[in-house]
């Protein structure tokens, strides 16, 4: 999407072919700088520092950082070192085992000289296969808009997204927000409730900064005010990412989403979540059992932002000796979904919505 | 409760009898100041501007303001102007309202020169008698940890609580502190999990800088993670104050409360509202129907804390372009109150459960 009026991806291969450039999420958005990963380690430590986020864009950084590990070295022990080093980055990103596993099986039975151009060949398909996923989500997603802006007719159509599954978790459009760009794009008014989501503050720095950008209007609240707007009939609709949908329709997404898939519920408002096909999980049908990431507690004492004279700070909110807790994600039950929205349509959250959608996943003799 | 070791409350008359003095907790958790109020007009502006706030401490703060006003003019109009002054600073506090209406009742009917003795003594009544009441509230909540902690024989009670309802918003005790500091001071092993109360951050600033002093066992989270962390067990039960309760039992109170308590229906997890019956609006019988009071987005985008050097500085969060909502309260629904702590004892959140601890608010006829 658009950044001052030049189309961007989150990541690209540098022009001179030497190496790879990312946005510095980690900047946003306070600061718009792009960064170059010289070595499967930058790739490795873009991953792991959320220099780079999103389950979309987590797997096609991790197939760069394939290609980066080829230029090195194409040998077989380090194809196996850099799968193993990328692997370990984020234990709750199935799109990283995805891709990881994918480029493994493409490179590992070629000849190592053959290598560095397949791992190549294969990270762009990666980018390109998910711009044209998420287009496809978007299409879908929109259908719903469409329905809900004509029984309001003409009204404003409010949309509640937490976190970031923007374009800037992906490689192009977004999840969450895809149907939204297309149906901002085609004139319907949508107008998006933004949760700041903390710790980390994805939705006030990077969802606000995009849908800034791109001229969509939006609010940004703090993660307690959903709840409230959506008793006051002032949500349509909510949309979020995943982080990993297991094969019963459970969604693992960050830290708060339950919360908010609770008060839709409890106010009969529709709560989507949008994702391409490799965020399923096929070999986990309850999501209580996905391992829960406990990151550090500095991310919910220490919050960063701009002084009035625009440096960047960070200031610590905590009295000194208050220890704080920090789960980076949770499970909604898929009782709560009232749908998941994938590249291929839109399917109910139960195993039999999802195996319509994607029947080959459906185990021999079902 | 103590401070460095001495007991403090939150307001008190000044040794010289000249004024009245606060602790500033817009400093809180970063540095501990007393501040002096001299005129009636400080006191309306620590109320609004949040320099004291929780709804008990609110009507303390306005009863000595009526002193206040009454040292400086003492006569009928003063007395009527310092009303309408102190009760708009507010528009969601009750007790604010049963404060200044007791008060006027009390001075009204007085000559003037009786008026600043009168409400010097009203002032220190209302302070005390808050100070009983959450203590009365205390004993009641007391024997629902004890319950808790003998089914568990012997392991932690973990106990999550919302926003600052402790000593510091109260004149004493606080009222959802308070059973938690008597579970504590007796010996019963209690763990809190302090949600940070996004926007203004009073569970993170305040009751961690509390529980911290009294070396009460705590933890701070994002107003995000109590819904995993009671998808897991690791709530026993929840206790949050109250700005008001409505005569049917629902409850307004900081902004998130509606999400946390629908976690704890949703998980089985018990969630109590502690207040002193002041707190109860006997005139309203739906709790939809309070007014919610929308403050200022600066609010959300921006955050105060604390710099590495020790500095108090504020952050800006969000990208220049994007607006913030920032509704103040929300309203939690009496069917997901498992019980109302008052200083008569525990009722159902219901009209006649309310009604059999507080039968002199039965109508005529009933």
């Amino acid at each position: 999407m658009k950044v001052n009026g030049t189309h961007y991806r989150p990541i690209w291969q540098a022009k001179d072919g030497e190496a790879v450039e990312i946005i510095d999420q980690t900047k946003l958005p306070h600061a718009f700088e792009t960064l170059r990963l010289t070595s499967m380690q930058d790739a490795a430590h873009a991953i792991k520092a959320m220099l780079v986020r999103g389950a979309p864009l987590i797997g096609a950084t991790a197939a760069w950082g394939l290609w980066l590990a080829m230029r090195e070295d194409a040998s077989d022990g380090n194809l196996e070192s850099a799968y193993t080093m990328l692997m370990a980055t984020r234990p709750t990103a199935v799109n990283l085992r995805w891709a990881l596993d994918a480029g493994r099986a493409k490179l590992a039975p070629l000849a190592p000289d053959a290598r560095v151009e397949a791992a190549k060949t294969f990270a762009e398909q990666v980018c390109d296969e998910d711009a044209e996923l998420n287009h496809a989500i978007g299409r879908h997603g929109l259908e719903i808009i469409r329905a809900i802006a004509a029984k309001k007719s003409g009204e404003t159509v409010n949309i509640l997204t937490h976190c970031n599954a923007g374009w800037l978790a992906t490689v192009d459009w977004g999840t969450a927000t895809s149907p939204i760009y297309q149906a901002h794009d085609e004139g319907i008014p949508v107008h998006v409730w933004v949760d700041e989501t903390r710790p980390r503050n994805q939705g006030a720095f990077l969802t606000a900064w995009e849908l800034n950008n791109h001229g969509v209007p939006h609010t940004v609240i703090v993660d307690n005010a959903g709840g409230h707007l959506m008793q006051h009939g002032k949500v349509d609709m909510v949309i979020t990412g995943t982080d990993r949908v297991t094969a019963n329709g459970d969604v693992a997404n960050k830290i708060g989403t339950y919360l908010k898939a609770l008060a839709a519920s409890d106010n009969g408002v529709p709560f989507y979540v949008a994702l391409p096909s490799p965020t399923i999980d096929w070999t986990l049908d309850d999501g209580m059992r996905i391992e829960i990431e406990e990151r550090s507690g500095e991310e919910v004492t220490r919050i960063p932002g701009r002084l009035d004279d625009g440096t960047l700070a960070s200031v610590t909110i905590t009295p000194k000796g208050s220890p704080a807790g920090n789960p980076a994600f949770d499970v909604t039950p898929a009782r709560l979904v009232t749908g998941l929205i994938t590249e291929r349509g839109v399917s109910a959250a139960t195993p039999a919505g999802l195996l319509s959608l994607f029947p080959e996943h459906r185990a021999a003799g079902e």
